[in-house]
């Protein structure tokens, strides 16, 4: 037992997980074991030790829950309602990252009956304020693609101007003009053209392209603006 | 005493609040009083009750400590490095906020000795790890100014063209032309041309603008884009 002159919230941390399979944008659940929201679906998470900082905790848990690793996570926000948690004061430091979905196998770890990646349109009820979690990371997401390129972490190397123009409009929750989409993100300069066809397909085959890693990482560092409103 | 099954960190929030008078920019800090890091300046900021959320902690302490209120903060980031309190292990979520100085008074409060606004080039050194915590306040206002309008909450309401564009090189920590700031602000449709002249200087006067307030909600919601980068 641990003995404290003044009381204390216990820490956790939690995890948004976003993956993209080309068609959806989708986002990695957990399926409870605890006698809590038991057999609820939750954002990957749990307490911090006293030997970690809230990211290493972060990646831990999400390791040992999930089995997912090295990959790139980003602080979201605290969360610290009072009864966020029915069983006593629980403050969450979420995370958030974006995965290509083809890179990762996962599989349910520790104290976890099932793991599944789901469509942000099928998303079932969360245990704790984990929708809310979630709701922000979309925001978050939906704000950072104005400013910031978005797409090297959620496509696979090479992909068609369809993909990447349905992941803007998924992450955007808009539909946007395909021509207009086009027009501008070739204008970024950010695309590398391969000269090469998707194989395999009848007619009309689609142009692959991939990311200039050095103009990505030069617009993601100094920013840019890319007008969604205006398409 | 308060007993847990398991070892709980203890929770503070601290608060990085930047005031404007107008030539520099300022961060309020207070001289500590504590056993830890006695007559050192710091941040405001303390631990969280068990019956508030981490705003409501930020602005209680806030209020009792510098007698600052009703004022708008935003969560920065939560810092959790194990070491950052040589006491025991503490985790703090940091809120900022930009307020205009001539329009509070402050006064030392409860284990506080002095409270004083300091110029950022003139920040003594801070205990525990504020200097990183304000260093991230300053990034995060850096970044925020090319894409949301900055100055309302720093500015008076009527306020002069070179006022603004000194607020602008002061966060961007860069000098811009001032004859290229001029035309890109008053492009952004943003400012208000009020018609006067700033009082009782002896000529060159210059003319009073203040900030269009729907269009500066309008831009600060959709977000839009400062090109800092080419003045």
């Amino acid at each position: 037992m641990f003995t404290y002159e003044y009381p204390r919230p216990a820490v956790t941390t939690d995890c948004v997980i976003f993956g993209f399979d080309g068609g959806e944008l989708k986002v990695l659940l957990i399926e409870r074991t605890s006698t809590t929201y038991n057999d609820f679906w939750a954002l990957p998470g749990g307490f911090i030790n006293m030997d970690e900082d809230a990211e290493a905790c972060a990646r831990r848990i999400l390791k040992e829950e999930t089995s997912l690793e090295n990959i790139y996570i980003e602080q979201l926000y605290t969360f610290s309602d009072i009864d966020r948690d029915p069983r006593y004061r629980v403050i969450s430091i979420a995370y958030y990252a974006l995965v290509k979905l083809s890179d990762y196998f996962i599989y349910a770890g520790r104290g976890v009956n099932h793991i599944q990646w789901f469509s942000l349109s099928e998303v079932p009820t969360l245990a704790f304020d984990h929708a809310g979690i979630l709701e922000m990371a979309k925001q978050r997401l939906k704000g950072k693609i104005k400013y910031q390129p978005v797409g090297f972490e959620l496509l696979p190397e090479k992909f068609t101007l369809p993909e990447l123009h349905r992941l803007y409009e998924i992450i955007l929750e808009t539909s946007l003009d395909r021509r207009n989409f086009r027009k501008k993100i070739l204008g970024t300069n950010l695309l590398i053209d391969y000269n090469e066809l998707v194989k395999n397909v009848p007619n009309r085959a689609a142009k692959l392209y991939g990311f200039d890693k050095q103009k990505y990482e030069e617009l993601s560092e100094n920013g840019f603006y890319f007008d969604c409103e205006h398409i």
